[in-house]
């Protein structure tokens, strides 16, 4: 990996004929951090909507040694854009400049920089459904769910980010431009390169361009409260609604932790004694909605729910979810770090899960919050904690490497929808083993043989471990 | 490549404790073909249900340069498990031991041998679904199905095979038993091997165990036929469907060729003069079910159906789909050879591509029949010949040669649900570009650097040409 010279800079100007390059120190210090932790300097930041500039960049990058970091808007959680060994930021949050709805083939193609949101919203004048919702869609670019395969609370009905795209424009490693998939649902001709590379964090290639697959959007949709006085209950309510041939579209869970966080962030009139709440959102055709939702109410009922909250009208509902919404400003109040992880098990192994989380709490004196996706067994256990208390760091990095055993001791993953990035880089090997994290290194190399695309993530370095501190 | 020799056998003997090692040749006889083109006769055939022996196989394999080829039940249609490089088939079919149901985590796990159907059944005594469903369920395994990505009529709603695995057992081309994925629906730790390896077609390794995921079965489902006098009204009653917010879960298409095809093989009231007919399968909640089969038939008709039957009871439904069925058997009775191909299209280019086989067929003289899964652009047009033809073969030949090029010029694709093996690894480079297949040769090079693992499929040998004459 080599610096940013001034003849490379030069050239870099050369190659950036309608775009811009950012080196001033002012310019350069808004791309060094993201939603995640730490910061780190690039040499200097490319704004260009040219894929052939972009694709000559990365040649000259290739031949050079320069580390290159492709960006969308930084929301990632888990340091996916973040510049740890300095060369160029790649700004694709620029490339906003396609978004296509082609409804006769229910695809839309968006170049990268899109918001996820004006997706959602393309697709809807037009009767039709763009699924993955990360929390973030209103402020996250579509390139970054890309490359992070993102999910969100609609995973459990309708897939996360990779169920959606079938056809890739990408710039490879040595700066070929080269085209994946399609715009047909089924294609089976050789190995699925889409595929590999959404979720492979900007490791293998620069997405340019996507199809995504759309839907047609429900008729309509419903929301309901159940709140419980056991955690244990809430679990068995998601088990038995699913066995029950009962899918919503969302199934998210709140502890009393964020339940009193939220109450004392904004009171809405939440029960800060429940053990848990559970708020559920089925859609589909209308005739069959209340017959649904009627039935999940019982089957809450019948496993022990206190209560069982049903809006009458929308504004109603928009209530509910401001609950949901509003756990992570509210925990932030409470001190100013949140390590916010996303470790994810199997279904059953919720209230497990649960346990030991609690334990986890108690044992390092950490400020725990648990929500999240429980439908898909995607949790989120957030850890609040204040970044400048060294000793308070040291036990939060504890915690955390516990949270990741006890994930993957329960048969689950590491990481359901945040990506590896820097701080779970570490553990891959506990998740994968020798053998398994080999087959993706050889991918790595195969394509990247110089390692310059997001060079320093998913992939521990010899001795690398967690700090925090 | 090398064959087996003697020394090998015995080395092959003392590995296979639990299982067979078949030398005979009228066994390996009926291991030299499949559901497509063409006979090779492979050294000898291993049966056994251990991963430790696979490995030890694959180790040896890969020291003494042996092509290993895994096969299923061997209805491939194109060419996946032949050997056609000699050396070792793995008769994967006798792996069928595990087929567990875990309802809680809404998943099954199974072995590769497990016929489809045997999963299909087990899902659905507990009111489960796994929905990819190729015509050959019943006698295929999950394991080929695996291998080759199979879809089905149900792609169109449910998607296909890929959708439905979440996570693997292998035995890498060095014989590394290696796990991708898990149990969870989202799991983004690393890059996807369990999406690369479903569809590698074998190449990549060997499936020894998958985790597929279930979903709820939905509650009720109903049938409708729409019969046409123009292929194009039939084209766009299918896309007004998907717009109009309606997404059945089987739209499948048959042309005037095989209504008639049909009709002559077993006489079912199929109009012979119809220039199209679609057949709709909806399914869902039973109170959404009639309004929105009423809006789906009320639809045909605005766009020109001459008639759409809805039939009263479960019976007359199976009399619907008996039509469907009998198109593969009554074909064949007028020409022995039954070239079955794939190419997929974007849904809005299916009347493009009628018209284009038309022409096809017109320009070569030959006896072409299209049907298939209209609803995701997924056609069969099939070439009925006899292989003892010459001179008809190499029109064969160049029909099938243009329909590739048909497909991939309206933005299609080779394969849809049907795997490239044999027949299609000269077109690759057609489709992907030299670039884009340099990718995916790269990752063979990387994972299987002797080049054993099912070799002489997917990628084209130099000069490789279509050959069915």
């Amino acid at each position: 990996m080599r610096a940013l010279t001034e003849i490379h800079l030069e050239e870099v100007k050369s190659i950036v004929k309608t775009g811009r390059v950012l080196t001033k120190e002012s310019d350069r210090f808004s791309y060094s951090f993201d939603g995640s932790f730490g910061t780190f300097l690039p040499d200097a930041v490319i704004q260009t909507k040219s894929v052939e500039e972009l694709a000559a960049l990365v040649r000259l990058a290739n031949r050079e040694l320069i580390p290159l970091y492709p960006r969308g808007q930084a929301t990632s959680l888990s340091g996916g854009p973040l510049p740890v060994k300095g060369g160029l930021v790649l700004d694709l949050s620029v490339m906003d400049h396609v978004l296509e709805v082609h409804e006769e083939d229910l695809v839309a193609v968006v170049s990268p920089g899109v918001l996820t949101a004006d997706i959602h919203r393309a697709a809807e004048e037009r009767g039709l459904m763009y699924p993955p919702d990360p929390s973030s869609s209103h402020v996250s670019t579509i390139g970054g769910n890309l490359a992070e395969n993102s999910g969100g609370p609609k995973g459990l009905k309708y897939g996360v980010t990779k169920d959606y795209v079938i056809g890739l424009e990408v710039i490879t490693p040595e700066g070929e431009i080269i085209k994946t998939g399609g715009r047909t649902v089924k294609n089976v001709t050789g190995y699925d390169l889409t595929k590999l590379i959404v979720g492979s964090e900007g490791t293998l290639g620069i997405i340019t361009k996507a199809v995504l697959k759309l839907i047609p959007k429900p008729k309509a949709s419903t929301t309901m409260m159940a709140i419980f006085d056991s955690l244990a209950d809430a679990g068995k309510a998601i088990s038995n609604m699913l066995t029950a041939g009962i899918l919503p579209s969302k199934m998210e869970l709140m502890d009393q932790a964020s339940i009193i966080a939220v109450e004392q962030f904004e009171p809405l009139g939440l029960p800060v004694d429940a053990a848990a709440l559970i708020l559920i959102e089925l859609d589909g055709h209308p005739a069959a909605l209340q017959e649904e939702a009627d039935e999940a109410a019982a089957l809450c009922q019948s496993v022990g729910a206190r209560e069982v909250r049903m809006p009458k009208n929308k504004s109603e509902e928009a209530e509910l979810w401001k609950a949901r919404k509003l756990v992570s400003p509210a925990i932030v109040r409470i001190k100013p770090t949140k390590i916010s992880e996303d470790a994810t098990v199997p279904r059953s192994k919720i209230p497990d899960m649960c346990k030991r989380l609690e334990k986890i709490r108690e044992e390092y004196g950490i400020h725990l919050v648990v929500f999240g996706h429980a439908g898909d067994g995607n949790l989120h256990p957030n850890i609040i904690c204040d970044k400048n208390d060294t000793e308070e760091m040291k036990r939060v990095e504890q915690a955390v490497e516990e949270i990741f055993k006890a994930a993957v001791e329960l048969g689950g993953t590491l990481s359901g929808e945040h990506g590896i990035g820097l701080m779970k880089a570490p553990f891959m090997e506990m998740e994968l083993g020798a053998a398994g994290l080999d087959m993706m290194k050889r991918i790595k190399a195969a394509w990247d043989p110089n390692n310059i695309m997001n060079p320093g993530k998913i992939f521990p370095e010899p001795g690398q471990k967690l700090e925090l501190s």
